[in-house]
């Protein structure tokens, strides 16, 4: 029981209640994995209702055959998502419905965030993130939105975004997926050849190993360590790997004691661009 | 699953699930009885959540010493709340919080309903009950509001409120709740002497044998029927016995088939006034 003596105690809990229903908030391009589901099932539980939105979204691609091929498997995610609850609220909506005739980005400042690793090589890519997120922001107006640590960037710009226009929304970064031998689950791993998606394994598995051989050597060793592997190995091709500040995502020139590294790194194989991350604290 | 392809049809949902939790309100003067708590249990099973108010209101009062007799057993009715259920909102406030140094009533038309019965023989009572209902309503704000038949005029009264202020909550009316005798439940009973609480099941008799009675003769000879059996017993003085349309409230000289007549009575016994009503038809 709830006791108030007095209109203003009272009418500031009935508020609180009438408000009080937490809606989650899952954005995704669809081809669903289990890093999707996990993401799920975590708003699932700090929510009373979970939104997921299934859109492959034009103004975020910057190659237009990588679009053309993103994989798209909407009546498998949705047995996937009846799988798992009966309650969650599925938003997948037509470019129509979202752009309105006018499919085209904003142009976002993240302070600096966009013109590192991912915004380096997918020109135009997080204005498009950008342009996305808030107006799925702001169709569903979430409490929670939940991003995966594998976009770290876009998890960094998202909550960027989210400070400097004050969107009232928590933006949570879940930790990374991984198949059994390792490698990061993405949608794009569905594009690989059987081989491909075992030999993959090396990305995160150098990831590993850089960051033990970062404890004995320089920053420059170290990437150099990391480029070594990818250049002797011929179905690989290497876009970028580097050490940077979590907080920044500035590259590292030398070690800092008290500053939290992370190793980025993307990499092409049969034609599939993946890309990666570890602590290396 | 809820599957949306586009903004709006996902926009209206979501916004009937963040309004959607329902607040029934069980508006009472406290000492509560089993005929308060089959509202509150009534009010629990149709929404969300349950406020109760326990408030004796001064401006309702026409008799000071009324005011000062009415039981005042707060502890007691926490307690039976707490056995109903953990969820209950409790809202108790002082004078001060509802009245804020000004404790007065506003002036009602209630469309000529408070001039009946409990109007005319309480001086003010309906602008009373008209105003602190009213000020309950809009610190609550309830969708659903539970007022017991026992005070049928006050329901009548209450439901023209809403009706002429358009205020946004549904008025329900809940049947009597008797003791086994037949006497109304009422937080006035508790003042009664056990004998008297015994004799007074004679007003619940006398209202079924008079429904039988007035089947074979007329309005005017069920009246003094009525007024005889109280008049020939010390104990009890009649206030008024009518028979009234259940819409208007005004009473009926002559039976016409199509109304909806009900027998009202209010009678003292050891100077505590009780009132009743029954249908007619």
């Amino acid at each position: 029981m709830h006791l108030f003596n007095t209109k203003n105690a009272l009418q500031t809990f009935l508020e609180s209640l009438r408000k009080g229903r937490k809606i989650g908030f899952v954005p995704t391009m669809g081809a669903l994995h289990e890093g999707h589901l996990s993401l799920l099932k975590k708003s699932l539980l700090e929510n009373d209702f979970t939104v997921l939105s299934i859109f492959v979204n034009p103004t975020q691609f910057n190659n237009l055959e990588d679009l053309h091929n993103y994989p798209r498997t909407l009546e498998n995610d949705l047995k996937l998502v009846r799988e798992i609850s009966s309650n969650i609220i599925v938003y997948a909506p037509s470019v129509e419905d979202i752009y309105e005739g006018k499919m085209q980005s904003f142009h976002y400042d993240f302070d600096g965030l966009e013109f590192q690793m991912e915004g380096k090589h997918r020109p135009g890519h997080f204005d498009g993130v950008g342009t996305i997120v808030k107006k799925l922001f702001e169709i569903v107006l979430p409490q929670n939105a939940y991003f995966g640590e594998k976009d770290f960037q876009q998890l960094q710009i998202v909550k960027k975004l989210v400070e400097k226009h004050r969107l009232n929304v928590t933006i949570i970064g879940c930790p990374i997926h991984r198949e059994s031998n390792g490698l990061a689950m993405s949608s794009r791993n569905e594009r690989l050849s059987e081989k491909a998606r075992k030999e993959a394994a090396i990305i995160f598995q150098t990831l590993t190993e850089a960051k033990q051989f970062f404890q004995t050597h320089t920053v420059q060793e170290t990437t150099t360590w990391v480029e070594s592997i990818f250049n002797s190995n011929p179905n690989f091709t290497l876009e970028y790997f580097t050490l940077a500040d979590e907080q920044t995502l500035v590259s590292i020139d030398e070690k800092i004691a008290s500053q939290k590294y992370r190793g980025f790194i993307a990499v092409f194989i049969e034609n599939i661009r993946l890309i990666d991350n570890l602590p290396f604290y």
